[in-house]
């Protein structure tokens, strides 16, 4: 399985930077059009627990759309063939560090996430 | 793509519950031997960011090798086709609620994890 063939790499990136637009800007249509639709999708945010796309759409529709914004910090997207990817990024908001990880699937509908974990590193005592 | 083709989940299956048993064994040559030897591989732990294989040895080497048991709570894999799959569960350990979240892909030498994050639950306040 080839790894990182560069237009794969581009579409994934580009998906990418599409969640990333959304989640800072709240823009939920966008947020639950990324994250595949099914059951088994899972979310594991930085302080909630969410299993299946209803409880991750549910979680959107509730969730505070101000202090949203965050930096971006170190970024790696690794492709596995052409419908396979990761998305492993750290990020800066509120003084603290995040980690988010995305498993993305090229589906009959368009790359989606069908895992994903949020969580910030624990602060300085 | 086919999703969760019986005999992929029990591949899959089968190998997350040998990394549990090194996990809680601190079972080291087996904990490498399923991580992707790649310097693209990433694991987001619960206190470290580590990129590349290198880093990810390094932290296993260096770890304690006490108080590693833990409890499974909600275990929830899902395979795309036959080479790519998704390894979520809660765990419990030490009262602390925690999440582990693994991307896996069918390699040569068999099946790796290619990208991991781990993160505890905000502790009760």
């Amino acid at each position: 399985m080839q790894i990182d063939i560069p237009e794969v790499v581009a579409e994934v990136s580009e998906a990418f930077q599409r969640y990333e637009t959304a989640l800072v800007t709240n823009d939920v249509a966008v947020l639950d059009e990324l994250f595949w639709n099914d059951p088994r999708t899972i979310r594991y945010g930085a302080t909630e627990i969410l299993h299946g796309y209803a409880e991750i759409m549910e979680f959107r529709a509730s969730r505070p759309s101000v202090g949203l914004e965050r930096t971006l910090l170190r970024t790696v997207i690794t492709t596995h063939g052409r419908d396979f990817a990761t998305a492993n990024t750290t990020f800066a908001r509120n003084g603290r560090t995040g980690r988010q990880s995305q498993t993305w699937v090229r589906l009959p509908e368009g790359w989606r996430v069908v895992s994903a974990h949020v969580s910030l590193m624990p602060a300085e005592s």
